[in-house]
Formats: structure tokens, sequence, C-alpha cells
């Protein structure tokens, strides 16, 4: 046991250095190397494979409500970046430039794209003519460029993976209920698989995306009290159509403008994941998402037929069940360790004592509740195990979020709030960009989102005291 | 049958102009729309589709193989470019160039991915330290970049998905094994799913990989007799390891270098598919890839019962295929030349008339034969003509290269088969790079592989006349 604690020490604890452990977490984990680029990261084997598994299930959903993948390329000529006013002012601050060729200069710079609205836009605009060929809803899996200032692994890096969804309909309404659906189908995807549960709610028109005309997002509260922005769906209504001359003749001859929308997430999630649910001992994954589920550790494994009942087991599972066993030469202590960093959602040790009573014993990560099972019993109690492990993991986490959510009607409260045990803050907001500006300056939180639910906390700006128009989500944010 | 002649007449014969009609099928079958980044192709979401289903059965195997997927930053800093010699000086004249990070200069340069060898090995350096973290068996989906003069869709594109495989081993015969096992498996892959036969062979050194010590390949023929290199399996010996300094302790502690192998297939391939099995009608799909493997068009679909009975048939089949029906008000002859423009392998025609004699008609795409088909048994016959057309498609195609695949012993030889009616020839070489560069210059014929599979044609160079040491396939090269 000497080696687990010595494994363990090495983290630092949550609640001494959040962001130490994070990076920590993200290290032991195997999730992430670092790069001689700066802010780009190597996503490792163990991190890579969450990702295909939420990539896999996201983009069964996104297939199963009609919408197609397809590949854009990854630069954008600085002429077709200047197309949306407001789109090239919030992006070309911070894309990255292609000036050269081999050794040719190019005569037009290029970007590498920040995100692609403008390309799907172009294409579009060759594509659509008629109302026969809308709607369409693409979607693409790639990575994007932003030049950020500082970075962190996941949560802001200069080099992201994502997908984003880009449509057009032919009416507004038609792009308005898009948005929403996406919306709504982040967040079930995000508490179905991911077992975080979501604000959905629209951003202010400081906080929304350049070029939009309402951005819709799902925000979620870490660990530490400080939302995660998830996911953030777009309505454009015919603004970009405009820009770029998308039109379609519909059925009475008559030539209109598009309707689209965008939306996205990305690896941001795998920040979001560890932020949520793991713990001091490491990272904690939801079943839906561990490429490991099931970590056989065999006790004892020299002596006859622990591993081969290990082995059993271990094929009996691999039907229904991600199952791997660990018959490394390191001590089982080590082992427990190496896989809670991991956070492999259930553990079973099997020891000759163990087979000698037809037993063996299961351990929850995210509980550290310990079964002691007859192995008659074991698939069907593992099956049961990893359902109750997902659920639960989602319910810890909206207990955990509720627990954190205040309600502040005095600016000298929310800044109290924020300073002592920071966490969602709802309070009412008079519609004014100057109040919430004056709100993050003196008490360091921003507008999450203008939630959905609303509800009615007083009836006047906690900033300015004017008659209040909506119940805003505030918060410090990653 | 007016509007499916002018639909038909749309595509330029492939004898008229082999280059004409590959434009027109990838434009036609809405594989890819050409994008106002020049030489960067949007795939669209019919060609995406076919990608997708090829990646997905090709990591399936990679997967099944022990390999893990990763993922790299796209930048790579031109010092760390520089670190293998052999490498630069092959990738630097055809590199993107990143030298500017939203508004600031950056102090060095980067390039954009042509390639990750110098990622990986990065990596490995960090990530290597004993014989217990060997091999390394990584793998990475991604696009890269080359600044390539001219283009075209899938075949030579300045920007283009692929798969780079990068691993580490402790000894020499293990990465040997490593780059053979990848060349059988692309062999293997292409001919069960692509169902394109492929020689296997080595490159000469002219023909290697920029850092390679051999570079293995595959080659396949084209409809027109020029050959496509599909794929590439390289050994880079402890080369790379040397430049990167990525060493390991052994088991007697003692320090030694890994040896490295890397490897790659590309969307390439999508235009290997096009040319190997196309015709003047357009696409020809293997089932194992086609997005859509069965479509019904339903005749006079709108008499009583007929779209009734062509859903409950779709039912019925999607069970084990990926099956559509296209109910669309256009009429079936035009439908019929739209499937076929797309290359979808079966094509169940269903009229009253039809529905009357309890049976259905099949009609396959590759050879046009017509079956008509008993109701009761139209799983069971759609099922075996899938695996009948994956086959026979490999046959047709093993038949053209056979019958395209000369031998030569004089230079003349060689001139006039590749001016006449170019395909694969055998021919001896002496071994000299020399003789190589002469045979290129006066008969157009590159060398694609020294194949696995020898011949002794004749005992001297075709060209010098000196001993021979190898068969070589020549051929002229996309």
């Amino acid at each position: 046991m000497a080696k687990k604690d010595k494994f363990v020490e090495a983290i630092t604890p949550m609640n001494e250095d959040f962001a130490k452990w994070y990076t920590d977490v993200v290290k032991k984990a195997e999730l992430v190397d670092y790069s001689s680029v700066r802010g780009c990261m190597v996503i490792k084997p163990y991190g890579y494979a969450i990702w295909e598994l939420l990539q896999r299930q996201l983009d069964d959903r996104f297939k199963a409500t009609g919408h197609q993948n397809v590949y854009m390329p990854m630069f954008i000529p600085e002429s077709l970046l200047e197309k949306e006013k407001d789109h090239v002012e919030g992006f070309a601050p911070e894309v990255a430039w292609v000036t050269h060729g081999g050794t040719e200069k190019l005569t037009e710079r290029l970007c590498v794209r920040p995100t692609s609205e403008t390309l799907f836009c172009e294409h579009y605009a060759n594509e659509i003519q008629s109302y026969r060929d809308l709607p369409k809803l693409y979607n693409q899996w790639c990575s994007v460029v932003r030049w950020e200032k500082t970075t962190r692994p996941f949560l802001r890096s200069l080099e992201f993976l994502w997908q984003e969804g880009h449509t057009a309909h032919a009416t507004a309404d038609e792009a308005m209920e898009e948005t929403i659906n996406i919306l709504n189908l982040y967040a079930k995807f995000c508490e179905d698989v991911l077992a975080i549960p979501m604000i959905k709610g629209q951003k202010t028109d400081k906080e929304k995306f350049a070029g939009a005309q309402a951005t819709y997002t799902i925000e979620s509260l870490m660990h530490d009290g400080k939302a995660l922005q998830s996911g953030t769906s777009h309505n454009f209504g015919d603004g970009f159509a405009k820009a770029f001359d998308i039109t379609y003749t519909d059925k009475e001859n008559k030539l209109s403008y598009v309707h689209q929308t965008s939306w996205g997430v990305s690896t941001r999630l795998l920040g979001g994941i560890i932020m949520v649910h793991g713990d001091d001992n490491g990272l904690v994954l939801p079943p839906a998402i561990a490429p490991i589920q099931v970590i056989i550790v065999p006790i004892m494994q020299k002596k006859e037929g622990v591993l081969d009942k290990a082995n059993e087991i271990k094929d009996a599972l691999s039907k229904f069940t991600r199952v791997d066993i660990d018959d490394s030469d390191k001590s089982p202590g080590w082992k427990f360790s190496e896989h809670e960093m991991k956070g492999v959602p259930l553990r079973v040790e099997l020891g000759p004592k163990d087979i000698a009573k037809n037993q063996a014993v299961i351990v929850r990560r995210d509980t550290r509740e310990k079964y002691f099972v007859s192995l008659d019993e074991l698939e069907a109690k593992v099956s049961e195990l990893l359902q109750e492990v997902q659920k639960s993991m989602l319910e810890k986490a909206r207990v955990h979020r509720d627990k954190h959510t205040y309600t502040a009607t005095t600016m000298d409260e929310l800044t109290n709030i924020m300073n002592d045990n920071p966490g969602f803050v709802k309070a009412m907001w008079c519609g004014d960009t100057a109040c919430e500006e004056k709100i993050k300056e003196e008490t360091g939180a921003t507008s999450r989102c203008i939630p959905f639910e609303q509800e009615e906390i007083s009836d006047v700006c906690i900033c300015c005291g004017k008659p209040a128009k909506k119940m805003v989500y505030w918060g410090k944010a990653y």
C-alpha cells in the first residue's frame, strides 16, 4: 500500500489549488501532453478514446435528426472572412495567418479557420437554388484555431477539436426551431451521456456570437463553483444570407433569402467532465464515455486459477461492457490507484479467497462503495451498477449545482457570493449592457445566460434599480 | 425517358476524355464541390459518407491489431521540421507557412503539417523511457496540407484527409514486421472493402519517403491504364530516433534507440474507387462502402398500395442493409439515372404489376443484370446479391488489371506500351537510379514498385543491359 499512497500524494488536492489539481489530473490520467507549439495539445490515447466515444454518440444523434457530415477546407481567404462585418470583427484579431505556400508568397493571406460560417455560406450560395434544396442540415468534425493569449488543456487552447453544424432553412421559424432543437439535443446529450446537468438559456447581446442574431447556450457548474459555457447554438436570421447572397426561389417563384443557424461543442467538454466529476483521486468517468468501464484486478495473480478465472470473467463481461484486465506485475494497490486516477467506473477484485467463496468484490469509482457479489450474479450486478453509476453521477452533479445556485438582489450580495463561495447567482437585470459591464467590473461575475425558465427574484435590476426585464444567471466563467 | 437521356448525356464518355469523365463523375455524383481556396475541396455529404464508411472499417482493423488513436497539433515549428535532414528537404518546399497569429508576427514560423513524423518523434522522446513503454502503436486521423502546383479532387489536393500511423519499437525486426503487417492490412482492406486488387512491393530509393530507410507501397491500376499509389508504409530504422534522441533502457539497463515506422492512406482512395469501378453512367460503389446499398424506386407510386408495399420492403431490408426509398416526384427513368450516377449497388423496382405478381425487379449497378424476384425471397436475394456484387467487382478489377499488365524486355517495347495502351509493365532493372531516370525520360513510365512476387523476365536491365537485380512494375502514375 506504500506505493498507492505515494501515487495518490502526487496530485494536488482540489481544495488546496483547483487549477493545479486540474492540470495534475489531465497529466496523470494520461489525457494530454504538451507540445512545442504554444497552446497546442497532444491528445493521448486515453484522452482521445474518451473523445471518440463522445463524438460517436453525439454524431449518432445528429444523424438520427437528419444531419449530414461534410468537410470544408481548413483555410479561409481574407476577403471571404471579411464578407460579414460583425463576424470578421469578432474573429480577425484571433486567427492564424498563412502568408507563404512553399517558397511562394501568397497574393492573398489565408486564415486557418477559427470557425467555418464563411465557407459554408460560400458553398450554400452555390448549392441552394430552389425551396427543394432546403433545408440543408450539415455538420463537420474538424479542428479549429484561435490565437488565444493564455491557454489551458481542453478549456482554452490555440487549436481544438470540435463539431460545427451549419444549417440553411426556408423560413425564420424553421431556423429558430433548429436552433432550439439543437440546444435541447446538446443538453440532453450532456445529461444522458456526460452526466452533466445544463442550464439552457439565451446569451445577452454582449456575449453573443459575432454575426449572430441570437445565441443560445448550455451552461454547467464546475466543482470550484465556476461556470463553463459548454455548447452554443446560434440563430443567424438572414444576416449571413444577405452578406453572401444565399437565395432560393420559393413555391410561388419568389426569390427569398435563406435563414441560417450554426452550433458547436468541442473538446472543452472533456474539461467539463474532469471538473464536474473528478475528485482528489483523479478522474471519475461516467460509464457511457469510459474507454474502460470495468477493470479486473486479480489479487495474488500467480496463484493457480486466479488469472484463468479473471479471464473467464473478462470474456463474460466483454459481451456488454468495455472491460479490461490488469495482469501487469505491479502491486494491487498500485493498480487500484492507477485505475482510480483514470476514472474507470467499476473495479472487480478477484483473489484466491474470493474464488473459494465463489465471489468477487466490485468497487465503484464514484462513491468507492464495495459490493461482495456471487460470481453467478456478477454479470447482472455489473450491468446494474453501470446504469446506477451513470444515473447517480448526474444526480450528484445536479445536487452540487443546485447547492451552489444562489439568488441576489443587491450588488453587495452578489460580490460576497463571488468572493466567498462562487456558484451560479440568479439576479434580475434591466437589459442594459452598461449594467452588465458594471456588474462584471464590480463583482467579477459575467452573465452566463438568460434562462428559459424565468423566475421573478425582484422587480428591479440588481445594478441600476430600474425595472427588471429578465432574470439572468451570473457567474465566474472559464 | 427523355429526362433520363438528357441526364446521361451530361457525362463525358470515358473513352473520349478520361480526365473529363473523372471530374464529371466527381461533380455529378455529388462527391465534391470546389471552394474559393485553390486546390482545396468541399467534400459533400455523399462523398463524406463514403469516406466515413471507409474510415470506420479501416479504423476497426487498426484497433483490432492493437493500434490507438491520438491527436497531434496541426502546426510544426520550423526548427522541429528541420531536425531530420532528408525529411525537411523533402517537405519544406511544399508546406504552408503561418507567420502571424492575430496581429502579432511570430518569432518562429509554423508550418501546417504536411505529415507528422516530427511531432510524433518529439512526443515519443518525452514518453518513452523503458522497454516497458514499447511498442507504441499510434494512429491519427486528420487533414494535412501540401502546397501542390496542380491539383485534382481526391487525387492531388492542397489539403486532404488521411490517417497517419506512427509506431516505435524496441528492435529493427519488430519495426520491419510492423511495416509489412500494415502493408498487408492495407492491401487486404482495399481488396475486401474497396474491391480494388493491389500489387505489394518496395519503392526504389528514388521514390521512397523523405527520411525513410525503406518505403513499401500498394499500387493499383485505374481504368485508363494509369497506376495509383494507394498507400505507403515506411520503415525508418533508427534514423528519426537518432535525430530526435528517442531512446529507451532495455531489460539489461542498456540505452538503445527505438526503431520506427509510419504509414498512411488518404481520401486519394476515393479517387481510386471512382477510376477502378466507374463507367459511363457514373460511379459504381462496392456495397461495403456504399452509403446507400439498395435504392427502392416505386413505379406508378400514386397507385394505391405501391408506396405502402415499398415502405414495407424498406423496413424489412433496413435490418441488414443501408436502404432508402426514392418517392420524390421525379420520373422513374430520372431516378434510375440519378442512383446509377451515384453508384448505388442495387435498385429495387416495384410497381402495381409487380405487386400483383408478388414480385419485384432487382437491377445490379455493376453488370446492369435484372432479376425478377418473388417478394417472399427478396431479403435473401438482396443479401446474396450484395455479397456477389462485392466479390465480382473485385474479380472484374483484377481481370482488367491482369489484362493490362505486360512484360517488356526492350525500351522500345516499353515505350510502345506506354504510348498505345498503358498499364503495368513488368521489366528487369539493374538497381541503378540513372537507369530509372532514363526510363522515365524516354518512356514516360516511373517505377511503381519492386514487387514482393518476383519473376525473371530476362537476365539484364531493360535500360543499360547490365545484369538485372530486380523485376520492377513500371507505369504512368497519378
